[in-house]
């Protein structure tokens, strides 16, 4: 086919003036317009009304946001009393007429305008913003909290699974795309090219996304990967300038080492447990001698969690940097196994999402990340969870109905080990090292 | 980015195995099936359902299939007396809990299931499969009606404008997808392909078509689209095989001659309207000189409306093909502006189509589409439906407010002529000619 | 990288005007323009001419054409005198200054014509028909001899292997490059698309072509390759339309059956030994399991030399079609193996070709293809060469040094059977059956 | 067309292993290998051969380099006393096999052998990397010239403006090629990749690059093109990192402010004409209301020749600093216009090659380049080559026979106004401002 225009082109021309803010034809309130759009019959006026509702509310001051979300929280909400009305007649009578009333009514109006504004080109991207303010509002505005299930609904519906794209980031990608992934890197900040070169051009590097077909310069969520020999226990050696580089075919091991979700407007939208999945069925079948997927991750939440046991000298040890590193790992062993929310889920929320995935809690390693956020957040341990196709189905399942933590023997002794022997007598220096 | 992956591919493979009949590993009925898929809280897991319940599904006896869409209807139904508890519930306290139990009482079940079958690679197009199917029951079993607007309803998300892409289907493109717009022209049969070639080679032909991104070999609607010098009257000329072909740049007319929608699954789903615009567009841009944009259309509903016509003996002269090209021209006008349908809407179903676009009636021609069908449906009478960027909006406003019909003057003139002179004299001969 | 221009889309564009004939803006004769190029210093105004050139060659009447050849011919020639008074100089003074002047001297002007035409955008295209016309014309002109010698020097450049692309065919492949495979194919025609489909669209049918760079949309040689469990010996039995379709991972043998050299133009600038050996790589990667790589070939000068064998009764009764199978393959397998060329080379064209590529005769079957062209020159026998990448070097070399002919044993053990026999008894009915 | 694979890639799998040093298996020296390829008959056993060849040339030490290269000089040259004898003899009958006897010893076996280790994937950029040596030896090594001339008539052939391709660099390019951009930018250093995105991301920069198909990732020459209102006299000012962003469609003028040619290999084989001829066409195209193309280009031999004119005043003050802007125009202007070399053309090579392509001399600037190797150079200088597409034909050609410099009225007279002035009074101060 040798021209491919995708319907953004050529609206974006159609409506490019309207975009910019000065230039805009329509001068009714935003809410004005909206109310249009909700009642046009014309799929074209539409969406000249969807683009002009987009390009306004981008260029609001916060009040007036506020006061557009305020809009969609009254003005656009169900009207109870009609839908209890209309359940009453469907519950009487499961007529299809019945049935489309009632369907109609249930439904608060501001789906339908979310819905009628995403038929826009590049609508999407602008919508994702849109939550990203709505998400910043909640705090103050609690019940703005059902704007956000709206939201959420429509988000999930149109991240659907089957309509993402998986692609590698190497080094043959765009500048353009590269420099997304320089600025959403979350976990191991990437210090500009030079770095982000070491982690995408070497053999033993892999980094893979997924992309929404209308937002295709936009990353949803990356992770890398480092192919190494063995398991790795210390983040500064898997990212060293001056390692040494293996070829990939001398791979055992495949370590997702920093997996970050790029647009805070997709809050509550999962992706990351398929994106793990997907490049663990990736990488077996390019390099079908990897026998080992394993992570290596942070505990956010040790270090505060260390804080709480005030009464136990180790926690103090390992908060002051005195503690031997086998005193150290038994503590962050037991905070992953035993560190608890209210609700009974493990405290800590990279050990939630890897644990609801599937994955076990394999190793943990002291003196792991030696950067100022490391000690910070966990005083440089990090651990392994590792993910064994073989037994996600299992563990997934009895992690969310029984609350089930798996984990390594190892890691298992490290943490009774420590709870039996905190009190009497410390490691001798000579066990401490690894 | 050296490689990218489709979802669908890895899973693909990893399902491949399932989807082959007898091999399904899950001998559970494909209810039993879907009440797990509802129930699972593993996103791998249920990816692995949908892919089952989709590939057992497929290979159903229409019995089967049958019991199946009456689990949908009755047992994924919504239970409306809980929708009255939670309206009146959220309708006494509008909290952000209240709303989350309404909303997700208030949809039915099926809704959930549909949407997460359509997680599994290619479950798209799976989906609008299975609406063929249920199409298929409507008229046995009217009460699937609900079912069908749930399907429209999710379908319509998913193929959202925003996501839709507009690619120009020529010579270049695949036979693989050609072989299907060979198969899916539904107006003016093509007949193998060197009929095809005609229609896409010549430097005065062109055909665009809508994707979607999870169907991307599977058009969605087409037009096929005759560069000229005039407005043309005769289809069988547009399309000789010794026609003179035009320079693309001494084109001054557009013509729409023919636009087929290709998935019967989608119905409801409307795409055209903007297919026209969008066409209308990228040609103004690439083809600065043409001045008009045209149909040449045909008028499905004729020759049954002209049976209707007993008293008028115009009405068997046409029918029968004694009319003079005149008055067979005024019948057909009278046609399109006077029969309608109980809703006052016109009784040509291809009229409202593009009436309902902001086009308007411009010029009828007799002996203009002389093949099998053309003389059957519409006694070889075509239309020409006219698209004046500058009017599509007002006449769209007018015809679907107030159902007013656009008409050029000399049709206006040619369906009152018919009528003051019907019964009195018929034309002369000499006057017959056009 | 946004945006792709070939050098040819924009001198295409500057230079289109003068490539319509009547059009052009530079009357002088071809040869003046010749001239003028081969002094110009600008390249741009060289590419001016060169295009000038090649548009004006393309609508010269067959007699202009003879003329501007016998210009090659004779005005651009070498200056025999002047290369020996130069190699003289050379020769008694290996500098670098008496070195360039030979080497301008030695090479006969035309060269430097062609090197210069072939600069314009399109002309390596263009000069590959121009040679066609001068094949047309050597056997008339046979001095032009030394012309073809200095295209076939030229050609051999740019059709470099380093530069040429190998791809798949198939049915995801444009329409305008298939419709040039089906009117190309050479040995078993291809009647329409249909048969084209059943050629590349099932599991088990690949086709593979050459592609030149600046020819993008022209294939130069394509092999078709059928997947199968079984060496075959019945081209229509392979090419059957209702013949059971294997899925590819089932073959063991790949069968060459068929190879179209597309470009007349460059003859004897050969590419099928290459593209033999890549598809065998490429599929010897695809499908591990594919363990015989084979041809199922014509033996087009079988007929002839049957006619040559007047003593010889069997010769007589394979033509005139009474001979028994195993007469029939006797007599094919002494052709292949005695039937010489007066240089001692094979008689045979195809088998010259595959014994060059270092293949073995394997087999030779009767009624193997019963098509009128069969028939008519090999009596409706077959042929399969052996391709075994463990032999072919050692193959090549014998038969390249010594014009040994590698042969199985059974092929041989035919051939002599035939001879031994031939005039005793013929073999009974009972042993002719294969 | 599904899967595309060059040659190289399969034939890189099977070569691979050759190509690692320590690993080859054929131990006999590279002469002998090179005596083998010239006698082979096969092309397989061929392509190995050569491979074997460069993967060893490539390890080879220095002093090994020279023997290669000698062998080359003396072992493959031609024989002198041969091309005599066959030269008479084709001189006395013009026969074609006269010719081609002739033929084949009138060029070096050398030639013959770059032409089969051309055949090997990827063998043209190893042909380009072993001219570099080649050159490096070139000072100390006079005779091999001849080598050298080999080199250059076979690259010019491979290398053919018809082969080439134009691509746009952008922010869309990947990064493995954008970071050979910085490693090549030759005039104007790009300071990492914050400089990179300022020339190329901002809406008024373009950048173009000229690629080989066997070569397609590395670049061969590349012009970075600035979009302004006015033709610039300050290259700080036009990289300024603060400038304000010009509209594209604002822009008037385009500006060539750096051309890099990227393979020291492919000396003397010549792109830039076309490139900006073809840049100025792509522009054109793109931008209809730019009106001008002029560059803004360094006169690097002008410090050097200010040494030279000892007698003169002014020199003195332009080098040391203490000139004015107007003393110092003139100065360059009667530099550009009058130091010539020994042949009579321009001494500045800057100069040569835009005279010689067409363009015109437009103006002159002081601290134009006020970098360090600006100053160093040209004195803080720049002069502005103006490209009238309307003149370039007929300039290059006065130019090019008649060593006629094109140059601007305003830089005529300064020139002159130098002249005249120069020994008597100096410009007022006031005057001195521009």
């Amino acid at each position: 086919m040798a021209r491919i225009s995708f319907l953004g082109d050529l609206l974006g021309t159609l409506y490019d003036r309207s975009r910019r803010p000065g230039n805009s034809q329509d001068r009714r309130p935003v809410e004005d317009l909206c109310d249009a759009l909700l009642e046009s019959t014309s799929e074209v006026a539409g969406l000249r009304l969807a683009n002009g509702i987009l390009s306004k509310y981008r260029h609001l001051s916060p009040e007036a946001k506020l006061g557009f979300f305020r809009y969609l929280a009254d003005t656009l909400d169900l009207d109870a009393a009609a839908v209890v009305r209309l359940a009453e007649a469907y519950g009487a009578d499961h007529s299809p007429a019945n049935f489309a009333a009632l369907m109609a009514a249930a439904e608060p109006r501001r789906r339908m305008l979310l819905r009628r504004l995403n038929q826009a080109p590049g609508a999407t991207a602008e919508l994702v913003r849109m939550r990203v303010d709505l998400l910043g509002l909640l705090k103050d505005h609690p019940d703005f909290a059902t704007i956000d299930q709206d939201f959420v609904h429509m988000l999930r519906g149109w991240f659907n699974h089957g309509f993402l794209t998986m692609r590698q980031i190497d080094w043959d990608t765009s500048a353009k795309l590269l420099e997304k992934i320089v600025a959403y890197e979350a976990v191991h900040q990437i210090h500009g090219w030079d770095d982000l070169r070491r982690r995408l051009y070497p053999t033993d590097r892999r980094c893979f996304a997924f992309f929404h077909p209308s937002m295709p310069s936009e990353p949803l969520i990356f992770v890398e990967v480092a192919l190494t020999r063995e398991i790795p226990g210390s983040i500064q050696a898997l990212l060293a300038e001056d390692r040494a580089t293996l070829q990939a075919d001398e791979a055992r091991v495949a370590v997702f080492y920093s997996i970050s979700n790029c647009q805070g407007g997709l809050r509550g939208v999962s992706f990351g447990n398929f994106l793990i999945k997907q490049v663990v069925n990736e990488l077996s079948h390019d390099l079908p001698r990897l026998e080992t997927f394993v992570t290596l991750s942070p505990m956010p939440g040790l270090t505060r969690w260390l804080r709480t046991q005030q009464g136990d000298p180790r926690a103090k040890r390992v908060l002051d940097g005195t503690a031997t590193e086998a005193e150290a790992e038994s503590m962050a062993a037991r905070y992953l196994l035993e560190a608890k929310r209210p609700n009974g889920s493990p405290a800590d929320p990279v050990a939630r999402f890897h644990l609801g995935n599937g994955a076990i809690i394999h190793d943990v390693h002291a003196n792991a990340d030696t950067s100022a956020s490391g000690l910070e957040q966990s005083c440089g341990l990090m651990v392994n969870y590792l993910y064994d196709s073989a037994q996600t189905e299992r563990n997934h399942e009895a992690f969310s109905s029984e609350g089930k933590v798996a984990a390594s023997r190892s890691v298992k002794a490290r943490s009774r080990a420590e709870r039996g022997v905190a009190f009497t007598t410390p490691p001798a220096p000579a066990e401490a090292g690894k």
